[in-house]
């Protein structure tokens, strides 16, 4: 089989190296790269100093196929990547007068805005238009240009630190020469999700290893995210056949617990089953604080099935919005399935929604008793034909715990809408 | 002045060097040494591969006074961090008794819990037991040891790569001694934020550039995180005055727009200003969907002061529950700023909260038009004394307008705070 190509990333920024800011250039590019048939080898993230950077372009014009590497492209002489580019590929640098013009152009309408002379401008405008010998232009995001050039068997791309900038010149990117040239030598892989909720990672590795486990032209990873296990499996062209007996032995002994087979986030999941029914769904929501609703909320399109949803964190809210009997609340406590059970009716009742599901509990890390533990969470989903409800004493910290506690009440939701439609199937 | 000693992150996860995730402990890590006075250098992140990891390793224990590297403790054979840095280190492994035995005590309970024969889990015990030589632990994470361990002029930890593992094992290595000695040679720099809101990074650059720039045992880093313009000074032992003046000639032309010196989020000055009043909080939101909720609610203790929140995505729960009248829906629209008022004064109302915000707008990519476009957010807060009103028309994507939304509703909330507050001295 042949071996994919090699990528490496150097992301540079000194807000990153310092931890100040999480970076998501990597983890883009990466995954991007992967898409791609091109085998992400390494991350690496470096501050604006010179002596770092050039050492991380040194390695990956070494050993790479592929080099991406973003930041420091702006006009002042913190800037450094497009000088250390050039001096890593051994080339010299020449001022290329188209990129001079157009990036003069973006400059002096936004000096004019400013009301401030061009002249300032002026010298940060030549050293953008400054580039490697032999380097193409990708287009410009700003004043920025990303760069493509051909160094002995690496190609090298350069592209803007800011996400949003960067990702829009990856198109121009894809469909550069050399990028198109090292694309076509290798044939993407096909990849494949299996999601699983309810089950512990190590089940999940147990049933892999139980099903023969990967290798031969199918990788599997298994990665925990956001209280789901989901499993990625890489499947090398021609290893269809392969991937599938694979998928069908792992997945046997976890049909319960498997929920998709796509990469849909269990929200977008659970407005897809909702609009497939013509339902209509809300959230009462307490110790989550309304994460159950923007979860759903974040997912465009979500009003034509999404009403609303009523937080009540004081007590008094839950009586007076959700309609939760006084005599519940000082018999069985606002944590209690019975509180939860009648926030759920409330949420339906008070948003005219067709379903709703309500979650109450502890998040910490004040609040806990020995009777009513911080972690202890009790969800109540509803709907015309039925009704789920579970709880838990959840690990973890208070973020832990609402973020769980959220996915937890999505899936509640996943399951009554799949049970309902399995009964009247 | 001394130079700091660097400190090397390595992280290693193929589902991280892949992007299906993103790492969280380069990050913390790196910002954890930037307290303690160790400049972070480098943030490697490599697949679970041998030639990878070997290479970041070398690169670690040649160029680094601390090298920290998570990740690939497991038991299985793919977990290859601690033969790897044995390697790097060009010392041997060895069986460290009481290790074998803590770790074993983990494993035979586990087993137990799960009924099967301890046998099973012997070697991954052993395995884990195994460590360089001149190697101690630092404690364990489940059944895999941290590890610290000195070569030549590097101190070199390994900790495992789940963050709340890491993290909690990140105290142990603090108080071991060979880190102890290191972070003896420096003395950590005194960290000052300043934090800006409704005004560009540019202008705040520009500013700091008027000021008289950084340097001289200050540095000062400017990011744009959240929509808020982010300014940190690292300063160095024996510059605080220098650092005083910097700062003063910094804010003189932002006074208004600087709101904080400290690094408590917004949500949290926001309750600490409501907390200091004995006043309660409620929000009434349309398009943010729960998210200003969400965050207010992220800070522990809230529920002292926050009482509840109304997401009303449909028209009818905006009139039914929160009292906007049919007019006002009919004659101005959902998104418009008398709707966004009677939002606020009707979440007052039925929350029974001193004060609230109210949001309401289009956060796309669908819903606009020509005369109300995607990203135009009305806001309106309101409590006892007074109230304040904006609207913007926010540039970007949906989660982007939403976050923007969330961002400038605390804030406003702040500034009615803090105008009531300033009226009333």
């Amino acid at each position: 089989m042949t071996k994919r190509p090699r990528g490496f990333i150097v992301v540079t920024g000194s807000e990153l190296v310092r931890g100040d800011r999480r970076d998501l250039n990597g983890p883009f590019l990466a995954g991007e790269m992967l898409r791609h048939g091109i085998e992400p080898a390494r991350i690496s993230i470096v501050g604006d100093g010179e002596e770092e950077l050039s050492e991380a372009l040194a390695e990956g014009l070494e050993g790479a196929d592929l080099c991406v590497v973003s930041g420091g492209l702006g006009p002042t002489h913190d800037d450094r990547t497009v000088e250390l580019v050039a001096r890593a590929a051994g080339v010299g640098l020449r001022l290329d007068e188209e990129l001079h013009e157009q990036i003069g152009a973006v400059s002096r309408a936004f000096a004019e805005r400013l009301g401030r002379p061009y002249a300032d401008f002026e010298p940060g405008v030549r050293k953008q238009a400054t580039i490697p010998e032999g380097a193409h232009s990708l287009g410009l995001a700003g004043t920025a240009p990303g760069l493509v050039l051909e160094h002995c068997d690496t190609v090298v791309v350069v592209l803007p630190g800011p996400p949003a900038e960067l990702q829009r010149l990856w198109r121009s990117t894809l469909e550069s020469e050399p990028v198109r040239e090292l694309l076509a030598r290798t044939k993407p892989p096909d990849l494949r999700q299996l999601r699983f909720f309810g089950v512990s990672e190590s089940t999940v590795a147990k049933a892999l290893a139980d099903a023969g486990g990967d290798g031969d032209g199918v990788e599997a990873t298994i990665c925990a995210r956001d209280f789901e296990i989901h499993v990625d499996l890489v499947v090398e062209p021609g290893k269809g056949a392969r991937a599938d007996e694979l998928s069908q032995r792992l997945v046997a002994p976890l049909e319960r617990q498997l929920f998709s087979r796509d990469e849909r986030p269990i929200e977008e999941l659970v407005l897809d089953l909702c609009r497939e029914r013509g339902l209509t769904l809300g959230t009462a929501e307490s110790c989550t604080g309304g994460m159950v609703a923007e979860r759903i909320t974040s997912v465009p399109g979500s009003s034509d099935v999404f009403v609303g949803a009523i937080v009540a964190y004081a007590d008094e809210v839950k009586a007076r919005e959700l309609g939760v009997p006084p005599e519940v609340l000082e018999r069985h406590g606002a944590v209690s399935a019975e509180a939860a059970a009648a926030m759920a009716a409330g949420a339906r009742e008070r948003l005219g929604a067709d379903i709703a599901v309500a979650v109450t509990g502890i998040a910490g890390p004040g609040g806990g008793s020995d009777e009513k533990p911080v972690g202890l969470v009790y969800l109540h989903a509803v709907g015309h034909d039925g009704s789920r409800s579970r709880d838990f004493v959840f690990p973890g910290d208070r973020a832990s715990i609402r973020r769980r506690a959220t996915v937890t009440a999505l899936h509640l939701l996943r399951r009554l809408l799949e049970q309902t439609r399995d009964e009247s199937a």
